[in-house]
């Protein structure tokens, strides 16, 4: 990784320890015929790549190429697991069970661990994707699944769980290592939940904005909610969307504050 | 594998080195709601089983149950990668391209692994299954695609192939081990390929027959075509299929004579 | 359907024209390679089948197959439209929006409309499978689609819908023809929803409990719960759970019962 | 269709009878999160469309939306089954059977027929799609299952079909109307069978090229192979494809040039 781990101009000698970040997004969701995203652009600000495996976007030659592409920008690969949803793109509640789950879980990763041994980098993380995501972060069944799975395959893999979520506390009950995950360019509620994406001004937009929320947790390790409450987010690794259409914009700006504020941006 | 080896009263001194085959299957082909095989009973008299990997039949519920049930019993775990086709069950040739077919055996060759981990197992070979198996006896592209494929994610798996084949070439091309395969439930033709379904008399439903080509080639290395031609059929490994209505019998008859001749069954 | 209107030898003048009911089973559930249920015995008893479309069990070979089979027995002929979900075979609740639901109801009523006119029998009615059955019982949105997506295919169609449902308010919202439905093998609790099956006597086994259910249905329009009350329930259409291990010896007492009784069996 | 029957001003009185052509396109091939293609731009310029059926493309959303812009724009509309294959977009040859094809082809036609009914237009046309049209083109089973399939579903729809092929051939057997098809944009052998896709010069991109072939087949009823070889296609229907990058550019010049040369542009 150590071509990303560019420090900005102003990093002065009192900078804590942790003043280091991930920027992580979603990758490999193409699939056939279909191409989304911008993933050959977006690779060059991010340092963890979650990539799809196929029950939501993806398929074998996305994945191939998508790890492929990683290795080729010291990108941290990924498996982004998803319920078996492909027309919903994961992004719709399934009501499986935790066996379900965790078996879907293990083959996805498994999948991914094939494209990382056959492309010669190693299997990073594990981040749920979308529904799946948000289910694990508050049910404990669910989250349970979801961590014994990664465990199972892997006990050496990292995690990807919101702060205080369900998924985190799994991942410790089974002794896996968690990166404590920040969005930033989504809302925080008081409590430390996202805002809905159906309420407005849910999705920040705006590269500054993104860049500030990335600049407060990266050194403060809290964002501002929008009615101005200070919200605690100890996260090590940021999230940005790339299906924000602003997703290269932000990610550019993002990059640059926190390189100028001397924050070592670095996968975890 | 010790539990397995078992020796037939009959093995004298004089029995040469070689005489030592696998007995394969088809396993784990259940599909969510719905059963096929007799996945326990067979598994009482093999020695490594070919599970199915979700792309013609299988799913991660299966996949796990069935890699759980070969630890338990001793039994070789290999992956069985289909072309994608869960409807035609594989046996539908699919004009993919030798990308196309590497990368889906990546995927799902990653997949079993990862049940393999997670149920703490080696995974130990890889058999293409049906149209696949076909198409790569033959194709010089398709074999060679299986093979980088099994290659690129754990160079040590074995293939199975059938003498001769394509395939075997394309093992022996990228140095892969192969474990040459028979079937001791189909008719062969003079030029060692077998015979066509289509065939009268091209499957061998009594055991005792079945038997006695299992015989023959774990004895001679060879079978004998209906034309009574001998054919040379130099395997370590034999098949018998699942979808046999006779399979169990067919089975538990070859185990006996294969043990009364004192020849070892063991996974290669 | 006259072949299917046997009355009981015991039909006196005095009986209600009400007395009249149909049974009605889940059909053409096999895929592919796998083989689910005993269609060709159903089919004996029943007098409406619901025909699953692919989305959860079926595919287009077990489709025409079915509907044939419906044709020559007499059968009427009903879609059994489902979430898209193969491998949990339609169980599985899934947070589809209301336009997904009413899209994917259109296009399975279709598909199964084809083959109708392909063996030349009209479509009879449209039930939805598994979760989306249950879903559309109490959702208002998900029975509206349900509802629209019927009307839209064809306005003559009828809607089976458990009483006093969401879905059947729906269909008359949207001026659709409902049959009325009641669970021959299944407890009901005292405001007339379903016992939960993983409740203790959820599922009726035995034969005679399930025809004195029937029966009671037919000419009592209601049963009693566990607790002893009597639950109204003015169903027009009965349903045999065909994944009953049962469901054979159910099928036929609860026919001899009601052809006994003098009980009209016919689709609606 | 009458929107669409525009003359260009220099239709003279000598014209004869036969100038008319469609011009056709496939449509409706985006899938879940993934777009594909230009669908409210092509509208503009064809007469008919070829709408996916979700085998291939498409999925039930898609063909609502489809159908409903095409109502709107008063282009015919009509179904384009494909072999089952969402990840190779139906362009890979698949071994299936008649039986199989026939069914697949039921299904998919019935899909689509519900959106139009549902919309409340007429389905005009079916038009294999990929793979399984030109398996159809030259393999007389395959004609024969498509044929067959299209009939029973509806006798009064119309088949697309090259000039001399096995599909047209098949349509005249089971008496089932054909429209002979033509490629603008593809180079003709002087066989009369498109030059393949691998071959240079294979595709035409030049505007000008297209129309000037356009008008060929609709005048002359005859294009000129690369040879030079004047190649005789008596074909009613004109097809662009959507996938080539220069299609709507393409499709402006050629309903510019026929417009201009008074040959009227309608479905048949």
């Amino acid at each position: 990784m150590a071509a990303r781990e560019r420090r900005g101009p102003g990093r002065g000698s009192t900078q804590p320890e942790s003043a280091v970040v991930d920027l992580n997004a979603d990758l490999g969701e193409s699939f056939g015929p279909y191409t989304l995203g911008n993933d050959a652009d977006i690779l060059r600000w991010i340092t963890s790549a979650n990539v799809a495996c196929g029950f939501h976007g993806g398929d074998p030659r996305v994945m191939r190429k998508t790890v492929a592409l990683c290795r080729e920008r010291g990108v941290a690969v990924g498996a982004h697991p998803s319920y078996p949803d492909r027309v919903g793109f994961g992004r719709r509640v399934l009501w499986a069970t935790p066996d379900e789950v965790e078996t879907d879980v293990v083959y996805q990763v498994g999948a991914l661990l094939a494209f990382c041994r056959a492309e010669g980098v190693p299997l990073h993380h594990v981040k749920p994707h979308g529904a799946l995501y948000n289910v694990a972060a508050r049910d404990e069944e669910t989250a349970m699944a979801v961590a014994r799975a990664v465990r199972s395959v892997d006990a050496s893999l990292l995690l990807y769980a919101p702060p205080g979520s369900a998924l985190a506390r799994a991942a410790e009950t089974v002794r896996l290592r968690v990166a404590l995950e920040g969005f930033v360019d989504r809302r925080y509620q008081p409590d430390g939940t996202l805002l809905s994406r159906r309420e407005p001004g849910a999705v920040i937009h705006a590269p500054e904005e993104a860049a500030a929320q990335a600049w407060a947790i990266a050194i403060d390790r809290a964002v501002r909610a929008r009615s101005g409450e200070v919200v605690p987010l100890p996260a090590r690794t940021l999230c940005v969307h790339g299906d924000n259409p602003a997703a290269l914009a932000i990610l550019e700006t993002v990059r640059a504050t926190l390189d100028q504020a001397g924050i070592l941006v670095a996968a975890p």
